[in-house]
This record gives structure tokens, sequence and C-alpha cells, in this order.
């Protein structure tokens, strides 16, 4: 603890002490914005220190020299990181968990990982809690009775209550504290990508104490980080309202993706563009949240999250009738990338076949490789023997498949026969016909994975000897008829 | 062949004919917009002839006495009918077919009915080609060649290419025309209720001819009697692309009713309100879509179309991946009023209970009945012997259920045990809580199955000795723990 606050030496003592538990994509980011958040007068309002595991030296490290971790296209995060801990020095990062004695408030982003233990039947899962609850067990030794907890982790709904609350109280109980412990639950929107930031202050937030203190004291700390004047702060009534509302989310964007899928399979098989169908349909306030077709779905939460709830269905609310839709939303989407193999092979056997797959991260113009659905759609054309290249402008090093060799987005893809898109990331979508036309040889594959290609860029293609596929794209047919007729 | 339009009379003999084929909720709203339909000049555009078969005869007789079949809550409506059968005498309906034959447009509104055959498995149905069939063949025997026929009624994707235009060609081979017939399909999203005409006027279309000139045609005809200045067309590129949209669009919102299902029994076992939790997520403008719990999914639409794509899937595209989503969701959302019979019997018996089922329509402020939700959950309480009585502000008659007694929302309530609100009528919500205490008697429980009743309402019903239970309402439980508290 050898750490002074620069403000603490120009005397601002009482400027409250916020530890941030994990810092990780949402950690590090609600740290840096807690750090950075200013009253009326632009005086910084708290120190922050951030607390991750001795594990994850190497990260502290960087962060502590005023660098992220990671990459990301929001210029302003790096700055504000700068500001907080090389200019206005009141936020550092530290695996010393004594600071959490000091703390007024602590905010928890440490991951609570579920896993899927069967490839066909999610019902079969197992939740790590216990580096969770080692977690909380931790705070629990150390905080002053009046610290708030504000957990943001995305839990199974209920475990504030059940599973937080009995912890904290427990630890009270033999440090002889007679208080209740003063917990809140209120979950990030964190967007990773060019509005990576303004993603935690500019949006909208629900909150949720477990008792009617920790209910104002949560309120009036959102109030000073987040622009609640434009978004307003919502609260929920209980915990487990707050807690459910996040995994709901995340449910029907998932469920949405799913649907969507098999209408994606008949618009290909009855020759319709599923896109044009889709944006119409969005013309209808009432159905403009539709999903469009893709090549799969990816990241850390749309994944996994409904997870977390059949697992309070199942041990907490012995819920029989489970999630049906929810969990299997999951599934589907979770093989879908197997559909685009499936378009490739109906056009070509792909053993020894040159393939480069452009796009391994998750989500267009982000880095984030987490959960992609490129590694499954990877890992599949290696089983059946193709010869496979990567190429994403936002990634140089891929964890999830580090012996995938890289390819870069220009002449190289002459030696290529597929070059399937499979991220809608900026730069493969602003190339031109010319360019696409330029870098490939004659006959190559160009398969649209993700609606990349419009039906200008897929007729000049198809004209100049490239053969071109799409999902959800089952018009095509009917574009290569056009062609086949002008020609003869 | 004897009516004379007034139009006529008076020199204006080239006005356009236009035939609506089938004269019910759609066919008979289109025909009066169309006879409504004026140039800039105010000048009336078509003659309407309305067809429909002579079984319909006493509804026949009704709308040329410039009246309405059915109820319905938009006043302009029958006001615009009576304008075009009494006053301006362009509009009349017979059920003679010969009319087909001077058609400059046939407006195809006939319905194509499907059934499920298993209750419990959807992919079993059996799909009445039969009746629209044998309508398209006697447009086929007597349209003039260059006659669009405009297809509104919901088909399998692919039906006009594959059904519609075969027929009609075999037609006009016999009849030794030699060019092909003009069709188009263009699907209507009318809304029964208040805004019943204006559904059509001032609302999105696609639309799409199967070839340029049928496709021209079409969009001169739809621009001539919508408002397409504020509401653009949307020109889809094949008839199968529009035939999917309207289908894809229902299908999306049963999904998402069948989705927030399995939400909603978790929300009530977790003490939820799921009401307030999806208020939140609602501020989301990716998330606005999302469905509220409810009691029950009914009318024509929603509660089968996906099976029409379905029939497409396996007769016309030979995709053995269905739609297991779309399916499945049909399936729970028409069980889903047992879902408040269940909650029901967790309170109590209701053999020779006496309950009054409030709303019988499918829909809010509609006297519409068809495959209402209400049907299912009186025939089970019926079957649990339960003495049941029906009240709905639009329905004097219940075709689906003659024999139900009905009964009047008041003091006639004092006599029964349990009042379930399961539509949620304007004057349901906007009853006031002393009116409701008044008209029940000590005991009754209030069933809220479609939030009808807010949280002030219901504690104050639990305060003056009626019980109270609600869909999605989890936290009824927490406000009646907070009463017994403040008694004792």
């Amino acid at each position: 603890m050898s750490f002074q606050f620069e403000g603490n030496k120009e005397g601002k003592t009482n400027r409250p002490l916020v530890c941030v538990q994990g810092l990780g994509f949402v950690g590090l980011a609600m740290a840096t914005v807690i750090a950075n958040a200013c009253d009326n007068d632009k005086i910084l309002l708290y120190n922050v220190v951030g607390v991750d595991l001795p594990t994850n030296k190497n990260n502290i490290d960087i962060i502590n020299k005023g660098e992220l971790p990671f990459k990301t296209e929001d210029a302003s995060f790096l700055d504000e990181l700068r500001r907080a801990v090389l200019i206005n020095k009141n936020f550092f990062t530290t695996s010393d968990m004594s600071f959490y004695s000091q703390a007024d408030i602590v905010v928890v982003d440490v991951p609570l990982h579920i896993e899927k233990r069967s490839k066909n039947d999610y019902s079969k899962y197992s939740l790590s809690k216990k580096p969770f609850e080692q977690a909380i067990d931790s705070l629990g030794k150390k905080i002053k009775p009046e610290c708030l907890v504000l957990i943001e982790t995305t839990v199974p709904p209920g475990f504030c209550s059940k599973v937080v609350r009995p912890i904290l109280e427990k630890n009270f109980e033999s440090r002889n504290i007679v208080s209740s412990p003063i917990i809140a639950y209120s979950y990030e929107r964190v967007m990773p990508g060019k509005e990576y930031l303004s993603s935690i202050r500019n949006y909208y937030r629900s909150f949720s104490g477990i008792d009617e203190k920790s209910t104002q004291k949560v309120k009036y700390f959102l109030e000073s980080i987040i622009n609640s004047k434009d978004y307003p702060l919502r609260r929920e009534q209980e915990t487990e309202a707050c807690e459910f509302a996040k995994i709901l989310e995340n449910s029907y964007r998932a469920v949405n993706i799913a649907f969507i899928y098999e209408w994606t399979l008949l618009a290909e098989n009855a020759g319709i563009n599923l896109f044009s169908v889709i944006e119409g349909i969005k013309n209808r306030k009432t159905h403009n949240n539709i999903m469009e077709p893709g090549f799969g779905v990816g990241g850390y939460c749309l994944t996994k999250d409904s997870l977390l709830a059949l697992w309070s269905a199942d041990n907490f609310y012995n819920s029989v009738y489970g999630l049906p839709f929810s969990k299997r939303a999951l599934e589907v989407n979770d093989k879908m990338p197997l559909h685009t193999i499936d378009l490739i092979l109906q056009e070509m056997k792909v053993k020894n076949k040159k393939v480069a797959i452009m796009g391994i991260s998750y989500r267009q113009d982000v880095g984030d490789t987490r959960f992609s659905p490129s590694e499954l759609f990877y890992k599949e054309l290696i089983k059946l023997k193709a010869i496979c290249f990567v190429h994403d402008p936002y990634v140089e090093y891929w964890p999830e498949c580090h012996e995938a060799p890289f390819i870069a987005f220009d002449h190289s893809l002459k030696d290529v026969d597929i070059i399937v898109f499979t991220v809608r990331h900026r730069c493969y979508s602003e190339a031109t016909k010319e360019y696409l036309l330029e870098i490939s040889k004659e006959g190559t594959l160009f398969v649209d994975a993700f609606n990349i290609l419009d039906d200008e860029k897929i007729s000049f293609l198809l004209k100049n000897n490239r053969n071109v596929i799409g999902v959800g794209k089952g018009h095509i047919k009917r574009i290569k008829e056009t062609i086949k007729c002008q020609k003869y």
C-alpha cells in the first residue's frame, strides 16, 4: 500500500475510493470512466484502484504504464486511461487486495464462467461459481461495513440475494459487524468498438439494491458517473429483476438470430434475397428488431448468457419448464458457421483447396476473438483437409487458433481458391469490385457469409469468371441465370 | 349483370372495373378503399364489384344495403362503405362471377386455410388448396388477357408462380389467348380496430409481379389507392420474396411471444414483475420489439401463418431443416391459456366455482373472436367442471362457444368466485379500483392475465380481502407479504 494518490498529496484526502475488482473488457473501461468522472466544477470525484489477480500481473503492469492490454477502435479510451494513470494519477492497478479495506465502493467485474458440457444438449453445463465466490469472500474479509458492493458481472438471477449476500453476511458476522452488507446490482451494456467508453456513460442503466439503503447508495454513485440526464436510470424493485433483465436482453437477441437462421435456409432454397425481404419488414416499427442472416454469433454474452438463467431455473427456482427457446437458440447459433461450409461444399470439395477466412473477430470492426464463429469454421475446414489462411484488420494473433497462418487482403489472395468473408469489417465492404477482381484469380469462389457484397459487386465478379455464393442470398442463382442468358 | 354503375350512367364509362374476390375482413375493407380512391381532382377512380360465393348471400345483401356484416371500432369504415354503395354507387357486391370478364383488375382476397391435424405436433397439417385453386380457375375462365390479377391472400411462398400462374396459363391456352397472364402479389397488413381502413391506406406495402409488365401494372394500381407518398411502396424482385415476407413478419411475432412465455414462467417463480423488466429493456432501440407476457395469442394470422411456409418448405423446396422455431412457437402459443388455469389451480380448485371470463375476442378493443385464446381457456374450465360466464364489450354472440352464457361487467359479478381478465379491453383497464371492489364479493380471486391491473389496484384489492394473481406478475407475492407485515 505504498501508492500515494496524486489528489491526496494535494490534500484532497476525502475523495472517495472506488475499487474495481476484475480489470477485463468491462472492468478496465468502468475503472477508466469512474476515474474520469467529475462534478459540475470539473473536479475529479473518485480515486480508483483496479484490483486483479496476481496471475494477471502482465496486464496490471501494462495498465499502470497508461497502456491498454487490448486493441480498441475507441481512441478516447487510451486517452482517458492515460489521463487518469499518468496525468491525474487517480487510478492505478494492483493485485494487492488490502485496498478493499479502504474502499467506499467496490465495483465487481470479475467473470463468472459457465461452460457447455455437451456439444448438442446445452442443458448440460457447469457453472464455475468458486472464483466468483472467492472474489466476494475476499471483499467480505476486508470491506468497511458502509462500503457499497456493486455487482456488474452477468450472474444467474438470484445470485445477489442468494450467493453474494450470505457470503458477505457470514464475513460480517465473523468480524462482529452488526450492520447488513450494502449490495446492489446494475449491469453494463458495454459495446466494444468505436463507442466503447461512451457505451458506459451514454446508455440506459437499470439498477437495484437489496434494500432501500443499498438502492439509494448505488443510485447516487451511478448518477455521478453516467449521463443519467439523457439516459435516465431505471430502478427495479429487486436485484433479481435486474439480473434477469441483462440475460433476457441477450437471450432475446440470441433467439432472434436463431429464428432467422431457419428462414435463411428456406430463402436460399426458394431463391430469395432474404436481406431485401428483411429490409422491407424493418419498415414496421413493431418489426425493426428482426435480425439479418449471417455467418454466426460470437462474443462472450450472446453465446452463453441464457445458460445462466437456466442455471437459476434449475438451482434456485425449480422451474421444470426451463428455457427451451433460449437454450435451443444457443445450440443453433453455435453451429451456424457450419452452414457456410455446406454452401461451399455444394460448389466444390475443399480438400487441399486453399481457403482465406476474411474476419476472425466476433463482431464487425472489433478485434475481440472470444467465442468467434470463425473458430469452428476454421477447425471444420482443417478437418476437411482444406489449407486455411486467415485475415482480420483488427487481429494480429489469434489465441484460439494460434497456429492459423495470416494472409494479407491483397494480391496474396491470388493464390487461394476460396475467399470467405465472415465478418462485416469496413475494409471488406468498402473494397471496390475492381479491387476484388484484381486480387483474385480466375475461378475463385467468393463466399459472402455476412452480406458484405452488394448485387452490383456480385454481378461484376460473376461476369468476370469468379464464382459467388452467399448466406441468405438465394437470388444469386437468378443473377447467374440472367448472366448466362446474356452470354448465349 | 343488370347493375348499372352510377358513374357509368353519367357517362364515365371508362372508369376501370376492379373486382374484389372474397369479401371477408380484408376483402370488404380493400373494396371500400378502392371504391373511395380518387385522383388529385377528387374524381373517383374505379368501379368496384365485390364477388363472393352464393353461400355468403346473407353478407352480400347486408353489404349492398350499405351495412357492415361485422362490428368494427372504425366508424369511418361504415361511412365510406355507405358513401360507395349508396351515394356514389360505384360499389356493389354479387355472387355473379360473370363480372370477371369485364374486370381490368381482380384483387384476390379469398381465404386459403391450413388446418392443424395434431394437437401437439404441428408438422402435421392440411392445406385446403382446392377452394383457392377453384377461385383462381374461375378467373382464368373469364378474365380479359390484360386483366391484372393481384393476389393478397396470405399464401405459401411460391404459390403465385407455382400454382396461380399454371392455372391461369392453362385457361388462357384453352381460350387461345397467346399472351401471358398478368399476376402480382402484394400482402395487406390490415389491422382490425380503430385504424381499420387507415391500416390499408397508410401503411407500407411490398409488391412484386411475376414479370416486368405485371410489376408495373400492380405498382400503378397500388399507387392509386395507397398513401405511397408517406408510405413508399417497396418492390421485391420475386413474388416468392413478397409471399415470404408476410409470413416471416407474423412468424417473427409468434416466436417472440413464445419466447417471452418461458421467461414469464421463470419470472413468476422468481417473484419478479416481468412487465417492469421488459419496460426497461424496451428503452434499447435494438430491443423495443420484445413482447410482453400475456394470456395467449389469437387471430387468423399469428396462429397459423408459419405453417404456410412450412408447407412450402415441404412441398416446393424440399427443405429438410424445416422451421423448428416458428413451428414450435405456434405449438407453445396455442397452449398458453392453460398457464392461466395452472395459476388459478395453485390458488383454488375450480370445480363448481363460478368463473367470469372478461374478454373473448382475440385482441384488445376488437370484436373478432376467431382463434381467440379465450376459447381453449373456456373449454378447459368447462372440462374442469367450472361454471363459466363470459363478457366482452365488443361481442354479443360467441360463434365458437355459442352456449357460453354472457354476464355484465357490473354487480352481476358479485355472484362469481373468480374474475379473469383475459383481454386488455379499455373498459377493463379503465375500471377504477373502487369499481372493481364494489362489483366483487369478498374472497373473489382476480386473475390478471394480460396486465390489466396496475400495482396500485392490485394492492387495494388485496387490502380489501380480494385475492389477486397475474401472468408475469411474480411480484404480487411480495406485495402480499408487505400487506401481511403491515397487518400484523
